[in-house]
């Protein structure tokens, strides 16, 4: 999936995420599905961190994003209470996605990882469009 | 709540519900937020037995709907696997607004029940509106 | 419901909370039901704030808190993005309860507000039993 | 991933789910994770129509089952009201997994659709242990 993509980059971002009653089910674990839940916290507040909120994209860029794929791995469950990293990390960008790693955490041991693929789209039309260039600018400075 | 109400009618809608694995939390039932899932999930199968589906209405008729307020109390724990029923009585209709009473049961026997208010907004300016016509007719056909 | 209440605290806790995509629903602002989950996240902080974490009332104390009875109004809808405060305020211990005010603010302005009911149970026979005493002084010193 | 698996089935099970308000965001479609959430539904309506609900596996055979893998491809979206399918397809039986292909479909079309491999555990301790002998029969005849 990697192989030859126009550029890459490693700079990782990590957020802290606890758990929550809302969180788990009556396994007594984190729900599968809601690992993605906090994989696109991170994904946002990354964003953010790099200077760009959702709404703005979408008002200001007419761009949002879409998710295209999740490849998931499950290594050990996380539990009410736990205090979590969520890391993202984007490991390639083409001219309308966004390849990132990403892991859940708990004491650095990874529990729950793999790769998320995100398009760029036309806000109005839906249809994939190239990612901003000041975007691409801040994600890969040698573009 | 109820006194002075321009309409009430007491059809009944009943919807069988399911609890799966996502409706639960680590301690073992359902999560205390997750009733309103299925509350609003027979609002809305009860509005699209009498015809018309949100989308519709929000494209059609230029309307939307909006929980003002919700009252619930939790007598019993659902639980997964549980086979249940929910219930969606009108008890009151105004002018922009629709009162329910909602229980979710099991056996027959209330697990939640409440009240809750929904207004109806104009979908452009998100300000109350008047339910549509042939809408308040069916709710209410003396009206 | 606080007329004859054996004791009550003012003490107030307040947790941000950001607005992310699984927050809100199709017609663009937060999801009813997930009011609820702030509400929750806050008076969970609020107990491990406290020296309590849910986790350890269920292990050490044999204890376990269920939420008896909600009643929310909703005034102004949160939508993506938004940086919020979720408040917890004790107003009212019983024996074997714990009653919560609660709002969710964007810019110190009320978006839902109202009471939310706790039981104290018997984690192994999910029957009411009385509040740790240590818990009941640390909620209300004079008690 | 299916090289030399040990047994195969291609016994197809399909759901119909309803896309409520909760499944959405503030894109207007069907939040990435919840996707997960009908395709867990799917795979728990084929375990009990073959026999078994998940809480008597838990309780009688002393199993419960675990997600390890998910890969999923987003291919179009599912909007509010939208009448889904929802596909689970045994394709690989393995001393302690079962790999499925699932698929969300809207009029035949695939919205979203991948591989889910689940685990078999032991309740009690949370190690992999073999499916019981019965399932595996229903699973695969010619095991």
């Amino acid at each position: 999936m990697t192989e030859s993509e126009p550029t890459a980059r490693g700079a990782c971002f990590r957020l802290p995420v606890r758990v929550y009653y809302e969180d788990t089910d009556a396994g007594g674990v984190v729900y599968y599905a809601n690992y993605l839940k906090y994989m696109e916290r991170a994904r946002t507040e990354w964003l953010r961190a790099a200077g760009w909120e959702q709404t703005d994209l979408a008002g200001a860029h007419g761009v949002l994003f879409a998710v295209r794929s999740v490849a998931l791995d499950y290594h050990a469950p996380a539990r009410l209470d736990d205090a979590l990293e969520v890391e993202a990390r984007v490991v390639a960008i083409g001219r309308a996605r966004i390849d990132f790693t990403q892991q859940v955490l708990r004491d650095g041991k990874p529990l729950c990882a793999g790769r998320v693929r995100i398009a760029c789209l036309d806000a109005a039309t839906f249809r994939p469009r190239a990612l901003p260039d000041d975007m691409k600018e801040v994600f890969a400075g040698d573009d």
